[in-house]
């Protein structure tokens, strides 16, 4: 019999239009459903939670749709800074930011938690670090892709509609918002998260969002929960998001969607995001306070469910 | 009659040898005196609790002493790359990493949260935004000095004790603390706290600490306590220290001692650091785990205490 685990994942919250066409919408939830399969298979082989969330992530880093890796966005400078973290539940973890030419980030900060005294690595540096232990390196011009030059240039346009009051105050959020991540419980109880980001279409000066902040994109302790965020990065930071749930869980004794909707619909405003949480008794949500979020589940008789807005469909794989 | 408020500083903690020279421990002591007296000045002008901060860091950035600013050490390359970060009790926040050429990193901090619609910004890029709204830039080599020069060359020694087990786990932390801070609550309740470093001696691959990351070396909310952290950033990171001393006090009942305790002396390990703590009703708190911190605090009535070890010495300042 298969060991009980539960993965979740997410490939960002935001303004997805209704008007999708049915084949981008496909699109979307065939890439998530293969990232669920790959995380399934690590765990089946595994047990491992670390395993299992690091190839969930990869796989949508790999997959041009999602704001990471492969599918990143452009900064102002028609450039390409990803971010990245990852953590267990107890407490070890890795985090890297502002990288130009790491393929998969989050393997970088995975590496970073595995083979460095430090947690926190950014820049060159942090490439350095990744090229001493062999990690695949690409050409920044790897994360081009049309799609998202044609992102920067409506951003572009934007700038100054922003100026002149022509864009909502959620198509600004919408902006801000495109993560993907992955949160898993295995048969023993242990957790994970981890998050990648390609950061804000348009960013300048160095942003950094939530995803590589530990406590506030990314947490997990098997006490109480493993979280990973996607959504207005600045307003994540604010609230220590990630971390503010474990917090409730354990000193207000909130239950996990008590704790999630605290910070949903209590502290951060509408339109921010959402977040994947799951805690050490295999509850778990999907919940955001934008339009929609891309996310997705499985478990260990492979009953899996993916979604873009209100609606889940399900599916099923062969155990 | 002044207004009353309550301004704590530190100038990092650590293994701060008792064989310092009675010269070096006065200007110490001199320069945490030095610091608390702009603050003071600054809190008796404009009761304005994040002015005060800002005072009292830049004050320890421009003391060559302090591991911040002018005094930062040498990273492995040589160079020095500072961080910072800065909030107010409303959930306004600024913070900036891996900077080489603003001259007070605490000021970019400030003018992130006030001038920019992100929260954290890194690298070149922040320092163009730095540039772009005019604030004092200097040569990277305006951070040299003979002290710490001294100390990479033993670092780059070091690493090769470290290797041979020649030296202790403390004095490893040892190197990778140092940081200076400050909290403030003016007259009407309202917190700041502001940290600024120049990081660990002999860092490399772009390391960052705790000290820019909102929720862990950085934290205030008006509705309990402001805090600032120094020592091993890494450990003040996988904790997110700063706001889980806010959340053991907004949903545990803690008082700002139990919590800070907590933290201190029940999830960080001896050696860590420590760190300055105010509460909304003016209690406060500076402690640690290490075998010393610089720290000092002043109130309304000019009544001040600075300290390096366990004993406090007291001041008094005109009013």
């Amino acid at each position: 019999m298969t060991k009980k685990f539960t993965i979740l994942i997410h490939g960002g919250a935001g303004k997805i239009s209704k008007d999708l066409s049915r084949e981008e919408q496909q699109a979307y939830l065939e890439g998530l459903k293969a990232s669920l399969i790959s995380a399934y298979e690590a765990m089946v082989k595994n047990d491992n939670s670390l395993d299992s969330v690091s190839k969930a992530v990869v796989s949508l880093e790999n997959n041009p749709l999602f704001n990471a890796g492969k599918g990143a966005v452009y900064t102002h400078n028609s450039t390409h800074e990803l971010d990245a973290s990852i953590m267990d539940g107890e407490g070890r973890c890795g985090a890297a930011c502002s990288l130009k030419e790491v393929k998969n980030p989050i393997l970088l900060a995975r590496l970073i938690m595995e083979k460095s005294e430090h947690v926190f690595l950014g820049g060159k540096g942090a490439e350095e670090f990744a090229k001493l232990h062999k990690l695949e390196m690409v050409a920044n011009s790897h994360f081009n892709t049309k799609k998202r030059l044609e992102q920067l240039a409506k951003a572009l346009k934007m700038n100054k509609s922003v100026l002149d009051h022509e864009i909502s105050e959620e198509e600004i959020k919408a902006m801000k918002s495109g993560t993907v991540g992955a949160v898993a419980i295995n048969s023993k109880g242990e957790l994970a998260a981890a998050t990648s980001t390609g950061g804000m279409t348009n960013k300048r000066y160095g942003r950094i969002g939530d995803s590589p902040i530990i406590g506030a994109g990314t947490f997990a302790n098997n006490n109480s929960c493993a979280i990973s965020c996607t959504g207005v990065g600045e307003e994540f930071i604010r609230y220590s998001v990630a971390h503010d749930i474990h917090a409730l869980m354990s000193y207000a004794n909130y239950s996990l969607k008590e704790a999630v909707d605290n910070l949903l619909f209590e502290k951060l405003a509408k339109g921010d995001g959402g977040l994947i949480a799951i805690d050490k008794d295999y509850n778990f949500t999907m919940n955001f306070n934008s339009a929609g979020m891309l996310r997705g589940m499985i478990n260990e008789r492979g009953e899996g469910v993916v979604g873009i807005w209100e609606e889940l469909e399900r599916f099923q794989i062969r155990c």
